[in-house]
């Protein structure tokens, strides 16, 4: 049982919950911007062959002038119109629930879920998040969208770790209790 | 400057933001709750000698059977209709800054505030707290009444420390940058 993949969120929040202004706006993590601190990121990375992401994030990345990080992973890019995989980059447009199951049944490394929020409130929704990476950055946004949304079933967590770092951002490890 | 009386909000949450179900229920508290294990609350309190609370959750604690605990310090039930004061306590239905800043500009000690989400936010929209405990549950409870509603002003934080507890609580404890 514990040889299956984890299923991991990885991801950065305000205090207040929201994980980009309204406008998706990321200026607010400058804030915990520092040379050489990743916040254990690449250390995290390696530990996963696979990655599923949301269509708007996937553009959010490509729109900021980035190549998107993982496109040497196992990659599936969640959309509602179906599009031709670039290179290893596939389109998926099926259930995300047979995605995640259909991995989980394969050998592999652990499978990260990079956002965002849809995609993470639609995989709360079925239950198939293992393990959430949370880092709380040191600011109210007021406003924004919002990393979790309601109406979602009721998940105990046990706390593996909380970590504090220089610029002020805490980073939450949690499993499924 | 440093002399002036602070403004602190001290309240659980949920990792997903609520602090109560939709219900007002609170049960998902328990989980938390450790034989001897106040997580500094008593220390808190002893650093405050005035409370603003909300009617609502004011009146919540008397619905669970129990006394208000802060029946011995200055204390301020903000309403939207005029009643009687009952003791030590006072309704208050007039302006929520100007009776802050009343406060501030005397001689005190800390000025807390204990909730509920109606008063946290009115504050925030008024820039009018000055530091943060927020305890983390280990629970996303899916749904509910949130801590943090939008449309408020940023407010940039400064992380004082970051406690661990057994149980999983951690708590966040941070200044106005």
């Amino acid at each position: 049982m514990n040889c299956e993949r984890k299923v991991i969120l990885y991801i950065a929040m305000s205090l207040d919950g929201y994980i980009a202004t309204q406008d998706n706006g990321l200026d607010f993590l400058s804030r915990v911007e520092e040379e050489g601190q990743d916040y254990s990121y690449s250390d995290f990375v390696n530990t996963v062959d696979t990655v599923i992401v949301g269509r708007k994030s996937y553009e959010k990345v490509l729109s900021m002038g980035l190549e998107y990080p993982h496109l040497d992973k196992d990659l599936y890019i969640i959309t509602r119109t179906p599009r031709s995989a670039v290179g290893s980059a596939k389109y998926y447009t099926g259930n995300l629930k047979e995605l995640v199951l259909g991995l989980k049944s394969q050998q592999g490394k652990s499978i990260y879920v990079d956002g965002g929020a849809e995609i993470v409130n639609e995989m709360l929704m079925e239950s198939l998040i293992d393990e959430l990476y949370i880092s709380i950055i040191p600011v109210l946004l007021g406003d924004g969208i919002s990393l979790f949304h309601g109406n979602r079933p009721e998940m105990v967590l046990k706390l593996v770790s909380a970590k504090t770092y220089n610029k002020g951002l805490v980073q939450l490890h949690y499993v499924k209790a």
